[in-house]
């Protein structure tokens, strides 16, 4: 352990430090995080970004009096360490280990639990409210990237704090636009701010007047000259209300620290709310890592000596893979179809679409609102989008689902990744609710695929359809089967029996069929693969019910108003009053850890299905695997 | 009918007269509009405003093959009357009648349905860009006005527009802030434009400018120059990559056709988005209107010769009177309760709290996302925060619902108005979906109350609770319920029996306890009020499901999902397998028109109800009101 960095327990200790021993803290801090995430896995071009101004950010607020708020929060490995995590980096993202993101109940440090991209304006501007309501003079601070700017609750929230009296700053953490090219206006706009003279200049003035070490009221005012009249004369934040300073060198402490020094001071004295524009870069100071931001955005394990090396077997294909592949294929037959990402080209499996068709390609930035009623816009004119969005992310337009898709009955498809449990990124990325919450939604349907080549055929189905449709699909890849190259679909609305026995059938939504058709072996059991959440398949659903004394509905997604629930109101609508087994996700947020294992601890897999139905329906079961009923 | 307007059946009538016509045809515009609105009650304030604009776009535009997007739409009965609807415009918002709202399925001129604020940029941008891919001319031209530019979404959208090349005009409609006091710092930068020399130049350089009338492309140049160096340097739109233009006069039509022509020949130059600033007033040429905008915002029926009257006997106290009285006296007990809203302060019914505590009192303008996580940030801190918001917004909000209350357990209550069917403003502003949606996530709690009474007590409960809580009520009034002076709250998560009867029980969830009881006379039935969705209280049905032979459960929300599904839900996990019928609203968008009537076709009256279940468990039924069993 470097002797610097394992002297700071809490923020207090780092504030006893001098300024001249920053640097060296700085230079430690980072070489823990590489260290860290080589060992774990988990983020590091981001962590890389924010060293700096963790340190100088701790060091001149009074955390955790003083409120910080990180955006979406997995930069936040420099701000876990130097809070007394230090040494539990080791557990990082693993069942019982410690977030990969800011959390209230880890931390007194962790202000708002991020993960979400865009909020943080909005909990801070909330802190600040209620310290001014209680008279508590602390600050809030948000810090948010450039990319998560773009989302429009960034700028509800910088409407309303802009004419707020709270002491707020928000930092935006400008990453220089190392990993995806600028979408939108607004990076466009950093862009200018940064270019040229503009940014040039504002580096030199910034390093003049802080060399030269005015006191602190003079440098105030020279720092307010500065950014309002000399580099950029009125800025997009100053129309929003807030007072404007930088750009500034994210990675200079000796611009950092005296600047939020100096920060700190105009918001004692209610001088308004505050917006620091710092320059960082991904992955600042590991080169492989510099090099190739996206590469080392999110890696697994590696060796710090040698950086990621690809693996010797080339793994099976991902759902997004697969997803990818068929959008490409698609494109090419229906000259109609049009792809739509909220920013999410490569974990949707958007690149190779992109460079065929960059034309009938749109990533709108981290805006899902907007995604899906400009694709709504693109329906009407007769095209055909497909909206890639992870299933959690939906949750963010659901209400453009509700009223400018559905209700106006568009056709639109809808690829839902990363639904069910998605492992180390935990609750916040789960994709645990899409069915209750667009099934109960008219004109919708929702298809779940059981495997790869369900996946792509299910996604044929869906483009074909004249109204709105969602594909669901998880995480990572399924059992591997071969998916077709043509681009027929499954019927629609239709499941299939995939193995007949007695007494109880599993109807399985989605890839629970694998473990649901292993327990069903030595349950005796009959499987039917359903497939479709929305309309169900009432035919099969009627047979099954009349030939079986009870039923299991099995799905990687939440129990409660899932597909389980859409079987009991068709048991109920067609007059059949049986036992149901429901087995899904429990009424309670998913913990990161290994997916695996986490669903073994929710009774998802094989042995937990066939556990479950022998504890409920004990005495309706042929005893045909020789186990003892265990209920 | 007078002789201009009788003319018109279509936009191309319209184009068809000379430009000097068209100031008596607003003129008769504008008095059909009063004449209109007075007989069918509907939005008044807003149409007004929009007159002369919706002649001015239809005169300069080539509509249906142009494409306009009213944002919200409840300013578009000019348009209607002046696209063939004028003869329907006294079925208005009635059973079968014409739409409050534009509607696809009404007319080929309504190109896309709006109702919530600020997708219209969105939309209108998916019109362009997908006209730009199959090599079509047309232009789309979305109409926003001020309130709604602080929602994100049309923020997002302007970030995506601002870089995008189709051929797309944003039409900002300013009310000159006639409504609500100027919210966030968006009004208040637009407040600045119109304000002293500004706008009085630009009016002055307009009209000189287009008195002289120059050849138009003279005209566009110093258009040009005037927005860009004359007026306001660079706007905030103009940094997000518009040409902007204005502010202009949006009654006066002699500024408002050429500026309009102009912007279509830079569109069709393909000079990138345009940004058209308007000014307008709200009521204008009614003076009634113009005096109280908010009153003649959405008025009833009325004389437009008297105008509005007061009611001699008041009518009963509404649910969101009785919410408005709760907050006031709960805030008066408890100095830690906060009140948001996102700019619904009347409809929402938070008049009389911000007068009385107007330092907890946070209108966060159109921006519900923002709304529902600054109150989380205000719940970090200690403070308990009420979010008044209709169930259909909330929808806006569901991602920062789940993620950033529900996930960190923070103690808030949502006050959700408008839940369930609200009647002539039809199915985009039905709180249809909630039970459903809400229900499925950890941690939260919905009370459904049945009557007034209950609803203040309810939201007692409820702001006693230590997590998030939901407390959903109806538009309107209820049966009229004496409301309790206390503040004593209802116990937590448990229901009632209200009637004993045989055979089958009634589980009335929210106020169709009333027409339930009725049904149930005639039944013989049991009827439990069971007050809360979540949890439910499994005590009472466990004891009814042993009691009775077949369960029916009610509610005004959508069945898919609803209180009923958890009903079956629990009776499953509780070991129950009995019939049960679920009444609620079925799957389909629920069409405008008078509620009673609506919840009549939807069989949720007390005669639906009797006839329902009789026909399910006629087999069941005491034939106790001497009604032969129908089924």
């Amino acid at each position: 352990m470097s002797s610097l960095l394992s002297s700071i327990e809490s923020p207090a200790d780092l504030r006893q430090l001098s300024r001249a021993q920053l640097h060296p803290l700085a230079d430690e801090l980072r070489a823990f995080v590489i260290d860290s995430v080589a060992r774990t896995g988990g983020h590091l071009s981001s962590n890389l970004g924010t060293v700096e101004l963790t340190v100088a950010l701790h060091y001149v607020f009074n955390t955790p009096e003083d409120r910080l708020v990180w955006d979406v929060g997995h930069q936040t490995y420099p701000h876990k360490i130097l809070t007394g995590r230090r040494d539990r980096m080791n557990t990082l993202r693993q069942l019982g280990g410690i977030s990969g993101f800011p959390r209230r109940d880890e931390s007194e440090y962790d202000t708002f639990g991020t993960a979400h991209s865009s909020t943080s304006i909005s909990a801070a501007l909330g802190m600040a409210m209620a310290a001014k309501m209680k008279g508590e003079s602390r600050h809030s601070v948000a810090i948010i990237g450039d990319g998560a700017m773009t989302a429009g609750m960034a700028f509800e929230a910088l409407n309303n704090a802009g004419v707020a009296d709270g002491r707020l700053l928000v930092v935006l953490n400008d990453n220089d636009m190392s990993i995806s090219p600028p979408v939108g206006a607004l990076n466009r706009y950093l862009a200018q701010l940064l270019s040229g003279q503009f940014y040039a200049a504002a580096k030199n003035v910034g390093k003049q007047v802080l060399k030269g070490a005015p006191p602190l009221f003079e440098l105030a005012k020279r720092l307010e000259e500065h950014a309002k009249g000399m580099v950029v004369p009125a800025t997009l934040f100053e129309k929003f209300g807030f007072n404007y300073i930088g750009p500034i060198d994210g990675h200079d402490l000796d611009s950092l620290i005296p600047t939020l020094e100096n920060i700190r001071h105009l918001l004692d004295k209610d001088s308004g709310p505050q917006f620091l524009h710092v320059v960082t870069k991904k992955g600042q100071g590991y080169k492989l890592a510099e090099a190739d931001p996206v590469a080392y955005h999110g890696p697994g394990k590696f060796d710090p000596a040698v950086g990621l090396v690809k693996p010797v077997t080339p793994p099976k294909p991902t759902f997004t893979q697969v997803f990818g592949q068929w959008l490409c294929d698609m494109a090419e037959a229906d000259p109609k179809l049009v792809g739509i990402t909220p920013a999410m080209r490569e974990g949707s499996g958007m690149v190779e679409f992109e460079r065929r068709f960059p034309g009938r390609y749109f990533d709108v930035g981290i805006a899902e609102q907007h995604a899906v009623t400009f694709a709504a816009g693109l329906a009407c004119e007769g095209l055909k989008p497909v909206v890639a969005i992870y299933s959690t992310f939906l949750q963010r337009a659901y209400d453009q689902l509700i009223h400018d898709v559905a209700l106006q009955n568009l056709p639109m498809v809808f690829a839902l990744d990363r639904a069910g449990l998605v492992g180390a990124d935990g609750a916040t990325h789960a994709g645990a609710y899409d069915i209750a919450f667009l099934r109960c939604i008219p004109n919708m349907s929702i298809a779940c695929p059981a495997d790869e080549a369900e996946c792509r055929q299910l996604l044929s189905t869906a483009h074909a359809q004249n109204h709105p449709v969602a594909v669901r699909y998880p995480r990572g890849a399924g059992v591997g089967t071969k998916v077709p190259a043509g681009l027929e679909g499954l019927p629609f609305g239709k499941g299939e029996m995939r193995r007949t026995g007695r007494h109880v059938a599993i109807l399985a939504f989605g890839t629970l069929l694998y473990p649901a058709l292993e327990a069903a072996e030595q349950l005796g059991a009959s499987v039917a693969n359903m497939r479709w959440a929305k309309p169900l398949d009432i035919e099969l659903l009627r047979e099954l019910a009349q030939t079986h004394q009870a039923l299991v509905t099995v799905e990687e997604g939440c129990a409660m108003g899932g597909a389980g629930s859409a079987v009991l109101e068709a048991l109920q609508a067609e007059g059949f009053a049986m036992p149901v087994l429901q087995l899904g996700l429990s009424d309670v947020f998913t913990e990161h850890g290994d997916p695996a294992k986490l669903l073994a601890a929710e009774g998802l897999d094989a042995s937990g299905i066939e556990r479950s139905v022998r504890a409920r329906f004990a005495s309706l079961l042929d005893n045909v695997s020789g186990l003892k009923v265990v209920a």
